[in-house]
């Protein structure tokens, strides 16, 4: 191994991949700028501006310069060395060799379907018109299974893992099935369980009028005060709460307000400034390289879910917030102690919709559309056989008689958009963040205890240390068993799940 | 000339110039988001992103594929036929010529040189030291010079032509000194006119602190009721109030606001209207080319000043505006009636500070800049002797003692951005204003009066059939003589300030 040729080949590499990342960096932005400021008649041409960022960035990705440099440093570097160099070597090889394999024909159907579908998707829903949505579903799986064509599965795999590999490198869907397994069955007997206690929590702080400016301060201060570094990224409001920007040191997160419900607010900011506070994690020093991006969406999630649930819906973190809760509402919150306030935000109601759902009966809609989309893409489920699979899973799986498909298998965007392989990195965030959690706790003795005194920087910087600051050096799973020691399992799902919810239910 | 082989070429090089100015869109949005919403540490990342889209829009202006469709096109239409096509065609040569003259080497030594410059300005200002300051001013003389030499300029011209052209196109500076010479004299006697008549207009206005929210909804109402289209656009906050965006369908413009200046944020808030209506009012239908574009920096200010001024500070329009004073601001405004308003509005006081001027003197600010940075192109001034010539100039032009150079020639950013030839835009600007405004007034009777009743729309239109809708078919001057059937002269913007400050001051 030549040590000049190297370095040179390598610089050339980073040099490449920085001018990608720079265009995405600003379609990151144009994107955050969509859903928060753009005025409404500027939908048309903002939508030309990102095609064209994606095609300057896919044509970089792709070019033979980038190719050629990448076989270079394969050629001088040693690729199972425990090295960022190899780390950033290894990756490149994956997303050049994903992005070369589908053609350029297929990217543009893709997503001219996708634009397409995402609009008939929107009337069929406000509708409830599954007939009108159908022919796009079709074509849609038609499009995803030629994809997974294109990208190839390993022996014993199926199309599903294909197209996985996109969210979360190395992720399987018999992976996948072997841990959901056992966590459907636990978590069904749970959710049994809370049914029949018959107790109701503590639901006041839910029921309270707060004006939405005052929301919004409480939110970003609570947002500082577990880490989000305002001076590095801003928070706004969407109609639907995401977390975006351009990198490390821009990150745009939002959160959403209703007149009456302060802790959908704070857990929308929450699970926001999770996603934030990774993406300010990853070191910007690797910006452009592999090792300056976040790992997978799995992982991603389970930093969201981590700071939303484990922290969020702790009765330690309310009381840290009680007092906030004061000094920004006063006498409107009057009585609202911190045991009312976690009650408030521990309710287990199970309901048709994903995105309401509490944190015992969410992983049951993921499964839900894990199992349906697995069917499709191999063609055991027909498209025009998916209201009646979806209703009947709902009632298998959560007990529920599914009155529509508005409210049943037309409320997700994810299939219109072409994402499939998608909503198990959910599940997975939620499994590796109690897992992660778990490990935490006992590193850190006291951790959740000090919430209460707004002690949250030592679990940021144990984050920071064992994921933020790695970026893609590890996949998803080594980082798993690098931190917990081992695969990740339902186990501590389910003990956290458990060990919340039958206290509090009386179970 | 063959129909089916111009469309051909002349397709094609609509679509090269729509994929370089997608790119210039997206710069301008980059551009709004840096001032109105970044985060601070966000800066350094963003110079990249600014400078990678400006990089690949040159790389597209100066491409050998638009090169030789340029020509294949020229030989295909009739230049000098008054098409669209023709304007095109004529535009993009101009550009693209100019756009290869300058040497890469150059153009990386002049963005090097301004944005040191302008850090090193921001210091010199901030500590009155304008000997720090001096070698950046030499260097930036030195860089214009040889950009000028690159640029050519006709016998009989200067320097300076060649720098303007990028601004106004066709000005020249003998053509500038020829109007601003009966201009400076006029001015002068007005100024002394009003200075001796011991009269003081109402000022209460302006001495009323009103909430900045309130000042925010008050402006955005005025700016929507003047024809901005809140459905295409932004108003936002920044120290320095602009006007920019992305296109015709996405223009976001910025004001400002202070405790107890309500005139400055009107004024600040009708200026940038009146950008973001010409912007507003370009085709979109030819985006990209040159003909969707806005023709010159002076005609934009045209545009600005208009309804700042013509519009903004008449009595007329503060008959319509008190209503919505007493509507926002309520018993706070008290007392406040249409005249008093007005006259809080066209307050004359000689000053150091070009961007605290009023209407009355504020082209002699301009005036001097002109002939010094003439001067400093010629190299009959030296940049050492800048100081004592801007005083000098001060105390003839404006009777008035320079205390320091803070307040002096260290006040403005321009030329430490390398911007010469550009200041008389604004005073070009304020011309091309009252000349228009003058005809307007001559073919809508009644036009100000109804100002009084809220009809703006009247003027709107018309400066859309006769300005924004041409983009860059016409020259400045065509364009001038077009309306008015006269090229420029000082005679409109004299009549329409003596005609207005007589009476205010009793002279």
């Amino acid at each position: 191994m030549s040590t000049t040729a190297t370095s040179t080949a390598y610089d050339h590499l980073l040099e490449l991949l920085e001018e990608e990342a720079v265009l995405n960096s600003i379609n990151g932005l144009l994107g955050w700028d969509q859903e928060t400021m753009m005025p409404t008649e500027g939908a048309g041409h903002r939508a030309k501006q990102i095609s064209l960022l994606a095609r300057l960035s896919h044509e970089r990705l792709t070019s033979s310069d980038l190719a050629e440099t990448l076989a270079v440093c394969e050629g001088e570097i040693d690729l199972n060395a425990d090295t960022e160099a190899a780390a950033n070597v290894r990756a490149v090889r994956h997303d050049h060799d994903r992005a070369v394999r589908l053609p350029a024909t297929l990217v543009q159907e893709a997503a001219e379907t996708a634009s397409a579908a995402q609009h008939e998707w929107v009337e069929s829903r406000a509708n409830n018109d599954f007939k009108r949505f159908l022919p796009w579903l079709e074509k849609t799986v038609d499009i995803c299974r030629r994809k997974a064509e294109c990208f190839g599965w390993a022996d014993g795999g199926e199309p599903w893992d294909a197209l996985a590999e996109d969210y979360e490198p190395g992720c399987t869907a018999a992976g996948v099935a072997s841990v959901f397994g056992p966590l459907r069955d636990r978590l069904r007997a749970l959710i049994a369980e809370i049914g029949a206690s018959g107790r109701t929590p503590d639901a006041r702080l839910d029921s309270l009028e707060l004006p939405l400016d005052r929301q919004m301060a409480f939110c970003l201060e609570v947002a500082e005060k577990i880490g989000f570094d305002s001076t590095r990224g801003r928070l706004d409001v969407s109609t639907h709460p995401f977390c975006g920007g351009s990198h490390c040191d821009d990150v745009r997160m939002t959160t959403r307000f209703h007149d009456d419900m302060l802790t959908d607010a704070v857990s929308s900011t929450m699970h926001e400034s999770g996603h934030a506070m990774y993406e300010q994690g990853l070191p910007y020093a690797a910006f452009g390289a592999p090792c300056g991006n976040s790992v997978s969406l799995g992982i991603h999630e389970s930093q969201s879910r981590m700071w939303e649930n484990q922290v969020g819906r702790s009765e330690s973190f309310w009381k840290f917030a009680t007092p906030l809760l004061e000094k920004h509402f006063g006498a409107a919150v009057a009585g609202i102690d911190a045991r009312a306030a976690f009650e408030s935000a521990n309710r287990v109601n199970p309901g048709f919709i994903r995105v309401e759902a509490d944190e015992a009966t969410y992983n049951m809609h993921i499964m839900i559309r894990f199992e349906l989309e697995r069917a499709m893409l191999t063609g055991d489920l027909s498209p025009a056989d998916l209201p009646g699979a979806w209703n009947d899973a709902y009632r298998d799986f959560l007990g529920l008689e599914i009155v529509d498909d508005r409210r049943g298998c037309l409320q997700d965007v994810h299939w219109s958009m072409g994402a499939m392989g998608y909503f198990p990195t959910y599940t997975l965030g939620n499994l590796y963040c109690a897992q992660i959690f778990e490990t935490a706790c006992e590193e850190m003795p006291g951790l959740v205890d000090g919430f209460a005194d707004g002690r949250f920087s030592g679990l940021l910087e144990w984050l920071r240390a064992n994921i933020h600051g790695h970026g893609r050096r590890y996949s998803p799973g080594q980082l798993c068993e690098r931190i917990t020691g081992k695969p990740v399992s339902a186990d501590p799902l389910m003990r956290y799940l458990e060990g919340k919810f039958r206290p509090l239910y009386g179970i």
